[in-house]
């Protein structure tokens, strides 16, 4: 199948020059229309804004547009391709955003991956936009850059591989909490990558309230105690997870945890490492396309609840669920951050939109192309702000 | 008429949130076309372009994206508005590529208007697009931004508001020399505005075979031994034009004069200094919305042939009718740069498209509405390269 897919990407993209195309959204077929969307008429758009710079976000597209920024330094599977290479996942990305968000997104890709070039770049263009997203920008630099961004620029950035990913993993936890029973105070989580998304879902669930996080990259369970082994950014995660200074591997880490949450690599995860977890252990296999136990193999071993991020699986875990009704929000709100609260308030209404009497163990995720998913979302995130 | 063409101009941009929308040339209706335009087909893509980065002119919207980038210092009538309120501006001329050249053109007005920041901004997101249009950069920063864009950046930089002024006076010049029997070499042609069109004219002319220029701005016709009283970059003009090293007035400069060509303002052509001109006077008094001269008044003083930049006169000399073509011409061969050769390629084309059996005094320009004449001039580029 992936074959085919391919080939019919590969066709589809040499067809039509790629997957985006911008469009007026005036008629110009007359002098009178050039009058009207360009000049004389445009000057009195230009005049309004010159007088309340804030109109800028009702009179032009910075109302509903926002950019895709990417280094091309971390593209999916593919490692640092560099910045033409990635402009097709970007495109990719782009029409999902206005196919389920109804958001303008244009792909920006650079030729430079330093971090302060990076930084400069965002600040300079963003009077265009709405909102940025950051995508596929590798760690550590990603952290910097979206926190620097963040405190400089007068609208959201926000890097989805990693809130996004932690958004729909905190979505998919509340709803298997609901199935066995457990609260989130309680669980213990391991989260098996150390990488944007394991960080991110790390933040997201201590702030969402959940206190019991073991986090393991290459170098084992990160553990406070051995900082000096750790870099930067892990000796930082360590502080705030495992307080009980647990040394070890994954299957330590494992030994009586109720949720596994993967972001790391293919078939990482043994069977019998499941049989050492809680009761109805839940496991969310998120490697991509390839996830770190076949659902198949986990259940056998007495997993309760598998999601992935495979749409040929049950509980499809997919960040397309939150970033358009996220981004929706902010822009509709003119929001200047895209804060926790706005995040975890998207988490609780994409896992709302599963009604509790439909709530199983093979459907704990709305689907893709549930009709309004984008705008439940927004809408939480608007009351949220 | 103007209130009502403001008043249309808000209220369409209030409505419809600016002017512009991005959206995706593929349908989104089911999870297997999301296999496509995203993962796991994506990455297809991004492998062949992996292998031959050339493919990204083929396989993704460089293909025929090109970026209208400015800083909003000098934008139409208005000055130096800044990004925000430039931005209509710039949208209103992105949908005029769209609508006469086919082409997906994103603005990027800029939070700096630093020449070197913008330098580095411009080359950092390049390789998202396939050519930039620099738009309403004030003089003279934006001739060394061009410059230094061109030299340093792998697609072609072109800043309309010089050259593409420059291409429609000359075909302008070209039709009007056929009606009145003279010769290119042999003309006397002043330019009164030393601003950024009036020195692209002045090189595309003289690059075009024009001889015999004077250019005159508020300081008087710029003349090479006067260079201690001139800035810089009329310096380098005085040196290649006014051989006779003239002194004077905007009225001394007219005496024998063939072709005025004004860039600059409003009413500053006096009607008894068209008396002066030599025989068969042709005026091109592109100053918007208000001319240096209403053509009534300068017919009324013996012009000849009279062209403005206004929908509402005979002989609308208007850029619209270069650029569309010229970067439809630029995309389509996959230029690095768009040179002279090029440029008056249009502008030949651009004449031509007025069958001799038509050309009359006022009918020496193509209509902008007319049928193919992006892909005329897109024709011509493209044969030219």
């Amino acid at each position: 199948m992936n074959k085919d897919v391919k080939e019919l990407a590969l066709e589809q993209v040499k067809q039509n020059g790629g997957l985006l195309s911008v469009v007026p959204k005036a008629v110009i077929e007359a002098p009178e229309d050039l009058s009207v969307v360009y000049t004389p008429g445009v000057a009195a758009v230009s005049t309004a804004i010159v007088e309340d710079k804030e109109l800028v976000r009702e009179l032009t597209m910075k109302k509903n547009t926002i950019a895709m920024v990417s280094d091309g330094s971390a593209v999916l599977g593919l490692g640092n391709i560099g910045p033409e290479a990635a402009l097709p996942v970007m495109e990719g990305k782009s029409a999902l955003f206005k196919r389920f968000g109804n958001i303008d997104t244009i792909p920006i890709v650079l030729a430079t991956q330093d971090v302060e070039e990076i930084i400069q770049t965002v600040k300079a263009i963003s009077p265009t936009f709405g909102a940025i997203n950051l995508e596929d920008i590798s760690a550590p630099r990603c952290f910097e850059i979206e926190r620097r961004l963040n405190a400089e620029c007068a609208i959201p950035v926000f890097h989805d591989d990693q809130h996004g990913t932690a958004i729909v993993a905190l979505a998919a936890t509340f709803n298997s909490l609901k199935l066995i029973g457990k609260s989130k105070e309680d669980i213990k989580v391991v989260i098996n990558g150390g990488g944007a998304a394991g960080i991110a879902i790390t933040r997201k669930f201590l702030a969402a309230g959940i206190q019991h996080i073991l986090v393991v990259d290459k170098t084992g369970i990160l553990n406070e105690r051995e900082s000096e082994s750790l870099v930067s950014h892990h000796v930082e995660i360590a502080k705030v997870t495992n307080r009980q200074f647990i040394s070890g591997t994954l299957p330590d880490a494992l030994v009586d945890a109720d949720i596994f949450i993967g972001v790391s690599q293919a078939n990482v995860l043994q069977a019998e490492w499941i049989q050492q977890m809680a009761e109805k252990p839940v496991i969310f296999a998120l490697a991509n396309p390839i996830p770190e136990i076949l659902p198949e193999e986990a259940l056998a071993a007495g997993a309760y609840i598998v999601g992935t991020g495979r749409s040929d699986y049950p509980n499809q875990i997919n960040n397309v669920l939150a970033f358009p009704g996220l981004f929706r929000g902010a822009l509709d709100a003119q929001a200047t951050k895209i804060t926790e609260e706005m995040q975890i308030a998207a988490a609780v209404a994409i896992a709302n939109l599963v009604p509790e009497t439909e709530l199983t163990p093979t459907n704990i995720m709305p689907k893709v192309f549930q009709q309004n998913v984008a705008e439940v979302v927004a809408r939480a995130v608007i009351a949220s702000v």
